[in-house]
């Protein structure tokens, strides 16, 4: 097997990568594998931007691989399934998420949470079976084995729909697994950017009441008329703060910068989790006082396996659930991500692969 | 009502108080009130030192109140029941531990969750309904409300039994919310004091495999020959800590100084709990990651409602509980003290209140 990334698999593609620390992202040539019996080769159409692919572009993170193409909120129109594929047909709308492999038989999989399992394979800068390195979805095309691919119902939009596959999972799941997914809880939402967005709409179409919380009083207008909430509180103003004290079943914070946990810990009833889904470079503080005398938690979660994530996009599909983004073309790519990096977006970047990615052969 | 503590109430009360937060403690008269139509009086034989009793005679959290006369481990054999006390009868051997009253009817008093009401009244002080400051167990007697009364079975020794009623509810009611309560559950055990030495005895009854995580490898015979641990870890042995990654289902954390997460954090197997029931001064550094990455939690607990600890009395009384203690005269307290700001105790002082508790009036 060539080393050069171009001749390494039997199938010309292309992409956006980024070459080095700098994070630049500019044209690569690549290869992507012949499609396997189990297999599902399709066209990338759009690829939304995450948070974490500024960090991968960066190694903030210290396990980018470069050339490192980024993406893994990514759709597209099937292409070739291989022989032994049974769910899906050449034509049909499908996505694939953060993860393109697991071990398949540990406890984890075993249950449906190969987000979890110890040997899952990422969609991009991962290690794939055949020791080549995965690339993600800024990219022409995409291949992958079935049980990695998502079906996208007829009623949602492609551009709209691709955050869903790592923003919308991981708010989806976080408020399944800790019961917040139900009539007559409150539920917090700290930060209001691709995850915060996203958790306000799967929380309300849940039937959950919804508080925002957030640093910057000109969201809430936005947080309540647009996205639907139920209030809003700025987290810098005392009064409101205390007056909101012990009333919140659980909250969902998605804020990546390194923020205070004992003003969100003193909003939660007793024996509730404050659910921290953004990664913060450095060590959050965590006095364990309040969380004793409450029986409170710092929990976590992190996307979502196959199964759920199917269920989450037909779960979006019932309730007309759609990312709010900026479509933005492929060349601009550099600049939204210096844009991502001040949070400069209303609320995730897609990426229109489809009409703007160009073959650089 | 008098101002006086030896005036304030129409029983005569002898014990030992703190008057600043030097934290010396020395012989003190104050006065109980009448027992009224739902109080149990009790004399006093035993009473625990534990670590909390150190923080509050210093104000280390403060919220001490002077003079302050610490102790909620008491046992003692009961003196007069009020008109309408139903549960118990003069005799009888009893105890109180950390909490005398609370409002009886929130969600939290409602579900035998009195240990978190917000209107919980503290065993020493605390306000009591009546205005007064109330006063703990290192004392001659004491009364309660029956309701915050545990009986204390016949085979069952009252030394040994005083620590159960804080060190002993706050790791059973751990283990049991947490679910680790079982035969094939494995359970870390942090720190090996009051706390962490009972954690290991609870949880072995309930079935579990107890691994005890210590900084101090010869605890290690001690833990495993005398309180019956599976086996022991020594935190700063990066091999042993490295094997043992990913292998317990939950961690109770009893250590009260500050201290490293992340390798325990590494213990935990997905979807588990770093439990602290151990309160550091300042807080803890918390990576976030490797809570994602696992969806895990640092949860904590809080001592336990009385419902739980009546059944953790039973529970102990069934397998045969014991904490291990160093019975000392009342007069070696402050010794005491000193000796347990160095961890030098196996594990719990116990005063010996009946044999040495001096009137001194």
């Amino acid at each position: 097997m060539s080393s050069l990334p171009e001749k390494q698999h039997p199938k010309e593609a292309f992409g956006w990568a980024a070459r080095d620390t700098s994070g630049h992202l500019s044209p690569f040539k690549f290869s992507r594998r012949a499609t396997g019996e189990k297999d599902v080769a399709f066209k990338v159409l759009y690829c939304g931007i995450c948070h974490s692919d500024l960090h991968f572009i960066k190694n903030d993170w210290g396990n980018s691989i470069y050339p490192l193409v980024p993406g893994h909120e990514i759709v597209g129109e099937v292409t070739e399934v291989g022989s032994k594929v049974e769910k899906f047909k050449v034509g049909e709308r499908v996505g694939v998420g953060c993860m393109v492999g697991s071990c398949r038989s540990c406890d984890n999989c075993a249950n449906n949470l190969e987000n979890y399992c110890p040997q899952m394979i990422l969609t991009y800068a991962g290690n794939y079976y055949d020791g080549s390195i995965t690339y993600g979805g800024y990219s022409s095309t995409m291949v992958a084995d079935e049980h990695f691919i998502v079906r996208i119902p007829d009623n949602l939009p492609l551009d709209t729909t691709a955050p869903l596959l790592c923003a919308g999972i991981t708010v989806y799941s976080a408020l399944r697994y800790y019961g917040l997914d139900r009539p007559g809880s409150h539920v917090g939402v700290v930060g209001l950017g691709g995850l915060g967005h996203l958790a306000v709409k799967f929380a309300k179409a849940m039937g959950a009441k919804v508080t925002v919380i957030s640093t910057s009083p000109n969201k809430k207008k936005e947080a309540i008329d647009n996205l639907g909430a139920d209030s809003f509180l700025i987290s810098r103003e005392q009064d409101q703060m205390q007056a909101a004290m012990g009333t919140m079943d659980g909250i969902l914070d998605t804020v990546s910068a390194l923020h205070l946990l004992p003003p969100l810990i003193g909003l939660l009833k007793s024996h509730s989790n404050l659910i921290v889904v953004g990664i913060p470079d450095k060590p959050l503080e965590l006095p364990v006082l309040p969380l004793v005398l409450g029986r409170k938690a710092v929990a976590a979660s992190c996307v979502g396996g196959m199964k759920e994530t199917q269920e989450m996009i037909n779960f979006a599909a019932k309730h007309d659930i759609k990312s709010e983004i900026e479509v933005i073309p492929v060349y601009y790519v550099n600049t939204a991500m210096e844009r991502l990096a001040k949070a400069d977006v209303k609320y995730r970047f897609v990426i229109d692969i489809g009409n703007t990615l160009k073959d650089i052969s």
